[in-house]
C-alpha cells in the first residue's frame, strides 16, 4: 500500500478534528526523528497510524481486544488504553505493517512502557507536544523536548499521572513503570513524605 | 513485656521530636480504630512501633534489611522505604510481637499495598493525619477521615504520590497498587488525558 492510499485510510477512521491531531503527532515525529538521530519515515509512520482505532465504537474495541486475546489485566483501567493495542493488531492485518518497532510505538502511545525505545519515546512525546495541544505545562515540555527526550516524556506522563490524581481514577501501573524506568535513564531516582 | 517496658524502648530508639510523633500516630490510630470498628489495643501497639527504625543510621537499616532476606526489589527506591519492613522483623525477634496483622500494619505503613486490611488502613492514615502533621492538604485529609478511612487514606497516598512527581522521584510500585486498589474498594476508577 503507498503512503496516499495509507493516509486516506487512516484519515477515514477518525472525525476531522482527530485527523488534524494525527498531521500534528506525524509533524512533531518527524522532528523529533530529526533531532534525537532515528529514522524519520518509521517515526512518521507509526504516528501516523497510532489513533487508528481510536474512534470506533468501544464495544468494537473491546471486541476486537478479546479476539487479538491481549493483556485482561489491561480491562481494569480506562478504555481509552484499548486503541493503540488493538491498532497494532489491526494495522498488522490490514495494512501489512511488519515493522515490529512501529507497532510497538503504536501498541504503546497512550500507557509508555518499561525500556521504551527511541520509536516508542518519539511517538509518545509527539502526541503529548503536537502543535494542536492545549493543555497546563504543554509549552514547558516542547521546551525541555527541544534538549531531553526522557525528561520531556516523564514531564509528559507526570501531567497524566495528575490529571489521573485530580480525577480519582486509578493509574495504569505500565504507566508509573514507564516513568519510574525514565527517571533511571535520566539518572534520578528516591522517595517521600513520611 | 509490659506497656511501660514497650513504650520506653521505643522512645530510645528515636530523637525526642520522632517520639512526639509516635505519641501523635497512637492517639490517631485509637482514634480511628474506635471510629471504624477496629481493636484500639492493637491499632495502637502498630502505631507504636511503626517508626522503631527509622532513626536507625542507614547503613544498619540495609544490613537488616538483607540480614532478613526481604524483597531487594524495594532497594531500588527512596531508603525511606526501608523502615517499615525492618521494625517488622525487629520488633517481632525483640519484644516478642507475634500478631501478624500488627506485624503487616508495621511493614506496609509506609508503602500502602494491595487489599489492605483495616489496621493497616488506620496506621498508615494515622501517620499522615497525627496532630503534629502540617503539609499541604492535611487539614482536608482529616476531614475526609471522618467519614471514609478509604477515600481519607487515597487523598495521603495522593500527596505522597504529588510530592515525588513534583521531586522528580521514582514512585513505588506498591504505592500505586494501594491507590488503586482503594478506589476500587471506594467504587471508582478511569484513566486519562489523551
Amino acid at each position: 500500500m503507498n503512503r496516499e492510499s495509507l493516509l486516506e485510510a487512516t484519515r477515514s477512521q477518525m472525525p476531522a478534528r482527530r485527523w488534524e491531531h494525527t498531521l500534528g503527532v506525524m509533524s512533531s515525529a518527524v522532528a523529533l526523528a530529526k533531532r534525537y538521530g532515528a529514522d524519520p519515515e518509521r517515526a512518521e509512520l507509526a504516528a501516523l497510524l497510532h489513533d487508528y482505532c481510536k474512534y470506533w465504537p468501544i464495544d468494537e474495541q473491546r471486541r476486537v481486544y478479546a479476539e487479538e486475546g491481549l493483556d485482561p489485566e489491561l480491562l481494569d483501567y480506562d478504555p481509552q488504553l484499548l486503541h493503540g493495542p488493538i491498532a497494532a493488531e489491526v494495522v498488522r492485518k490490514r495494512h501489512g505493517i511488519a515493522d515490529e518497532e512501529v507497532l510497538d510505538a503504536i501498541r504503546y502511545h497512550t500507557s509508555g512502557r518499561e525500556n521504551m525505545t527511541l520509536l516508542d519515546k518519539m511517538v509518545c512525546l509527539a502526541d503529548y507536544i503536537e502543535p494542536g495541544r492545549d493543555f497546563p505545562g504543554v509549552h514547558i515540555i516542547r521546551e525541555i523536548a527541544d534538549h531531553s527526550l526522557e525528561r520531556a516524556l516523564i514531564a509528559g506522563l507526570d501531567s497524566t499521572i495528575r490529571f489521573l490524581l485530580d480525577k480519582g481514577k486509578k493509574v495504569y501501573p505500565l504507566t508509573l513503570a514507564a516513568r519510574n524506568a525514565l527517571l533511571e535513564e535520566a539518572g534520578r531516582a528516591g522517595f517521600g513524605t513520611k
